[in-house]
């Protein structure tokens, strides 16, 4: 029986990955009596003369939506909310087990951007915060933006998981080829969620030279099509304002960035690289290039999103501990220097990074303490 | 320590009564492969391709959402949304303990009808049912109805979950008086939420003889402040017009029925009513009338809404039966027939019914197996 027919029964054997499970049981008038009326009442009234008290008598504290409109599925593209739903639990019980933190999926029955936002904010009071799932972009970006002042850690992980992952393993891919961030030059295939946090949360972090690739060709100021993110970007990368395709971006530079289309580096393009070119192929389940062409062609570290291969880009190095610090300190948000110290955390969890380990093990049960601990710092 | 001290203590040592759990436990790369991503993308393909399987492979069908707006709490009233959630996290817990059922509590930031609709709309693809909670009337009337054509049982609990109650306990008492529906006369006192519901499933049972009466006095058809919903039932009800106060509506009627306020049906009231009057004082805390006081003025049976005294007409003996047998046909919606079922089956779970039994006790284990075996049957 193969993966998908495995996976096909678990499903259906279990009914959904979830369960609702109370902490106390009923089996008399005194249990229902204080766990739900009249006993209740006084918590009720405790909440009502200040509402802060709800984190300390209710399980919002420790519970995080897993919302999504079913817009972008993994590799599946825009299947809707019923389909997305078991990814949706799946993500669910990745906060339980990494972090215990109580998860609950809500799909949504309209792609609207304003609707969108209007019924998160509607049905926040109960959570502690929000992980956005599978938005597609650029609807995400406007939709994660909107939600920031609500008072509790809004976070879009297809953007911010990656990109902190993506950051780590630059962080000790560098180390290895011994070049500083402000000199490596570096070209991003692909401008979809991952793409633009990436390229910003590399800005924020000191990198100087980015060249970004859409299916176009380079993004470069002036260019003619550029929706209003893209436009921002061009701002802030490609300062010579190289024009052509992805090969013409890639001469002379140190890394490549996919997060894109399966096959479509070639091991001619790593050819115009640099010295030690450094290739994080990312998209799945098939890669910007097999790792093993890859490495013919020359390249000094491959990472891809896969877990059949080392180096594996995988969000859940990311997500639990960062929602965690920030659910443990009641943070009001997610900042980019909670980000950048999640990512930090990531790298120096390798204590002597390889070309085959640049990434934590997404198994790897330290992790999430020790990013928690990070980001919870990084607030402050 | 009191029952309040008790309650708030167990509700901060829990942080929450409900937690999140996983079904299956993630231990290596398989685990991770088969219950998420690459496995769980063929579960996605299935129900992309044909909407109807999200029962058979996520949590949907056993999934109820508990929801407020915390504009009708208990009898604390309009205390928003954060200090809802207790009695929210409450009602979750008694689904799955007495039906089995995982249910999510969801309270809403504003109370706005429209809003609310829309926000329910929105959320509904994950859930196999809803279940409204402390929606304060009138706005619960319309927010209920407009939400019969999601796909997926939604009921107002405080409306129906109430009047089954109340129609269970009144077919037992009838029983114990010698009476026929058809001839009884019956006050009943309050015309919010749980009395609009009881008017109506009354008429809808076959009871012919009932007046309305509000802060106001009785209701009758061409009172000129009547709100929409008390014009309704001013046509079906109240057919000789009877004005005055309560006392004038007791006048010769068998039965009162009161969801309004502590203390307001005297001895001296009772005294007016026919012989063998059966008083349903169902406010809480504090009932219409104390049971000693109401045996006192010559009741025949008493029922109230509390624990400490027999007949306790308690939610939890109908709604988690209602939404067991709901869910277990995947019904469309509870109608009229449903409801009126699960009463029945209510009253007939008393073997021999006596003036301290005409109800089962809350705690029985036999109701909801019962109750969901008759709503399932009723449906169709």
């Amino acid at each position: 029986m193969d993966i998908n027919e495995e996976s096909l029964e678990l499903h259906k054997k279990l009914r959904g990955k979830i369960e609702v499970r109370s902490k106390v049981s009923i089996n008399n008038k005194k249990d229902l009596s204080l766990a739900y009326t009249p006993g209740v009442a006084e918590v009720c009234r405790v909440i009502h003369s200040n509402k802060e008290k709800v984190y300390d008598y209710t399980s919002k504290g420790n519970m995080v939506a897993v919302i999504s409109d079913g817009s972008a599925v993994l590799g599946l593209g825009n299947i809707g909310a019923e389909a997305s739903l078991p990814v949706m639990e799946g993500k669910a019980i990745l906060f339980k087990e990494f972090a215990d933190i109580d998860a609950f999926p809500i799909i949504l029955n309209k792609q609207d951007i304003q609707e969108t936002i209007n019924t998160i904010k509607n049905i926040s009071p109960g959570f502690g915060g929000i992980n956005l799932e599978d938005f597609k972009a650029p609807e995400c970006f406007e939709i994660e933006a909107a939600l920031q002042d609500l008072g509790i850690p809004v976070m879009h992980d297809d953007q911010h998981g990656t990109a902190v992952v993506v950051l780590a393993g630059l962080i000790n891919a560098l180390k290895l080829k011994g070049s500083d961030k402000k000199d490596v030059g570096i070209v991003l295939n692909g401008t979809g969620a991952a793409g633009v946090a990436i390229t910003r949360i590399l800005l924020e972090y000191g990198f100087k030279n980015i060249i970004l690739v859409d299916s176009k060709g380079t993004i470069y100021r002036g260019r003619k099509d550029l929706n209003e993110i893209k436009k921002e970007l061009a701002e802030l990368t490609n300062k010579e304002l190289i024009k052509g395709g992805l090969r013409d971006a890639l001469e002379g530079v140190d890394i490549f960035i996919g997060v894109s289309k399966g096959n479509l580096l070639t091991k001619d393009m790593i050819g115009v690289m640099n010295e030690k070119p450094i290739i994080f192929a990312l998209a799945n389940p098939t890669p910007e290039i097999m790792p093993d062409l890859a490495k013919e062609a020359g390249a000094f570290i491959i990472a891809t999103g896969r877990s059949d291969f080392p180096n594996q880009v995988n969000n859940v190095l990311a997500f639990p501990g960062i929602f965690r610090g920030a659910l443990d300190i009641r943070a009001k948000r997610i900042t980019n220097k909670m980000k950048i110290a999640a990512a930090e955390a990531l790298a120096s969890l390798v204590a002597e990074p390889s070309v085959d380990m640049i990434i934590p093990h997404s198994l790897d049960k330290t992790v999430v303490p020790r990013v928690a601990e990070a980001v919870k710092k990084a607030y402050f």
